[in-house]
């Protein structure tokens, strides 16, 4: 399984994520709060042992709902955990490492990076898993493997998840083959927010739908191989645009770039569509590259709460898209 | 009757227009083929002898189409004009004299100037008249006046109208307020392409509906006060949204210039649609000021046939919608 970088124009990031639960207590949905509580002490002393990792726990009780909405935004928690005030999340410096508690299972350690990199990111989330281990008791049977609150976390309690960005294929209504291929495998595709949300920016996430009766290594494989094959298609599908529609495309490109860097004022869901237009666009070569450490910061950024929280002025929906228009000109123009 | 320049924002253009016909010849839609060019030599003499008028005839039998479309968009052929191989059109080294023969009636002098200027133009359309009645002999009754083919010529045979640019009028849905007031003073409303066609721009005519019992004085006059109303009103439109409105209207603005100066394609009633929002921008200072020469050029020279003609390889709409991007970025940038 080798990792191209190559395909860092079409992967956004990698995410993985491990469910694990401590043994000798019943499921998130079913603790008194007592015991919720002597989970988060088991986690957070076994995970905050190591000082070097930077991890910081934050209580969902203690957090405003803007600041959780930013954190789903970010996609460090779950919007699950967002509305559980039993639940924390234990967060590493950079962020790119966190781990839920008391979400659907008592631990859910997750690992995201950007560009397309399933193995390192499985390393990253394995260290904590070991870490983990080293001091808390899962629950383990010799027969199913680990046991997680959903079926389909049962076995290895591992998910996999690829972000790719599929503007050509969604502009040729090319979604159905990707679909096909992936529930022939196994695999779930889901639009940026997760479940049966709307796709916004056209990114889909691309992730393993059970964990039972495979390795770990043979889950990610797997994975690894459907993502390639699906970037092939978005590479096809933009190679027939630029064959049959070049100048219609292009069109398309520099219109979204004279808006992002124009607008007065935007909401988030149509800044999401022309990044994915610009982002497209530099990477077909349509348009001066934009670098895309500055179009993943942007998408993450201007979405609601998480923009709202860059500004204490900002104080109703206008505000915020009169701010998000002044943001994006300015991240765009001093790149 | 005084003519204020700080309207000239609103006001596009004005424009006079006389009737005659030459007495002893049936009207137009009844010439035999020879007494129509008998009326072209007539009008021809009379009108060439003066040769600092740079005076050129141009017959439509010898204009290809493109070419006889582009005069109707540059407003100095009427369409039905454009359509009569029996007729032609003499026009002065500028453009901005012009006189039809043959369409409607025998004579159709034209005048027209940017800005609101109802006495300059008359006067510049009234000296041709002029020179016209010292050589021909134009058809009069004593009862009714100057003899037309159509009764609402009838009389003086003037009609004056003035293209005024009512986008906050269009934009807070008040067109109706101006279409009464024209009804009552006998006015007519009409958007650019004059009667009957799609209102682009958010252009408008008014001009005078009949001719009969009244002085050319009194015509000019009556459009003048009206014409000076719906300018009131218009601006207390962009007031109000101003008040109202200042963040979406700038947005709007800063839309259509960010179009108009990035898109790598574009259709003459999308940029006409736009470069209405921009004109009205720049009048309120909601962006950097674009001089009006060039946004009435623009109005102008984007429309089809005027623009095919700029440029020899332009073969197809897809390719004309290429090069109007590139034309209006050009025009923008070098302001």
């Amino acid at each position: 399984m080798s990792e191209k970088h190559y395909e860092n124009d079409i992967v956004i990031s990698t995410r993985v994520r491990i469910a694990r639960n401590i043994k000798g207590f019943c499921f998130p949905s079913k603790l008194t709060h007592q015991e919720a509580l002597n989970i988060n002490h088991i986690v957070i002393d076994a995970l905050t042992k190591d000082e070097s990792l930077g991890f910081r726990y934050l209580s969902m009780e203690g957090l405003t709902d803007l600041k959780r909405q930013a954190l789903v935004e970010q996609h460090i928690i779950s919007p699950d955990l967002g509305k559980n005030t039993l639940g924390g999340v234990i967060i590493s410096r950079t962020g790119d490492v966190s781990v839920m508690i008391n979400e659907e299972d008592h631990i859910r350690i997750q690992a995201i990076k950007p560009g397309f990199g399933l193995k390192e990111t499985y390393i990253e989330a394995d260290k904590i898993d070991d870490l983990l281990q080293s001091s808390a008791d899962c629950a383990y049977s010799e027969k199913y493997g680990f046991i997680t609150s959903c079926l389909t976390n049962l076995g290895t309690g591992l998910r996999a998840g690829v972000m790719l960005h599929l503007p050509a294929l969604v502009l040729n209504s090319k979604l159905g083959v990707i679909s096909a291929m992936a529930s022939k495998y196994a695999l779930a595709v889901r639009g940026i927010y997760g479940e049966g949300s709307l796709v916004l920016g056209d990114l889909f996430q691309i992730s393993n739908q059970t964990s039972l009766g495979q390795t770990e290594e043979q889950l990610v494989e797997n994975l690894h191989a459907v993502c390639r094959e699906i970037i092939k298609k978005e590479r096809a599908e933009r190679d027939l645009l630029m064959i049959h529609k070049e100048d219609e495309i292009k069109d398309k490109v520099m219109r979204a770039y004279a808006i992002l860097t124009h607008a007065h004022m935007i909401s988030a869901e149509e800044a999401l569509k022309l990044l994915s237009l610009l982002r497209m666009g530099a990477d077909m070569h349509l348009i001066d590259e934009v670098p895309s450490e500055i179009l993943n910061r942007l998408m993450i950024n201007i979405q609601p709460a998480t923009l709202a929280l860059k500004n204490a002025s900002v104080s109703n929906d206008k505000s915020l898209e009169l701010y998000r228009a002044k943001y994006i000109k300015q991240e765009l123009e001093n790149k």
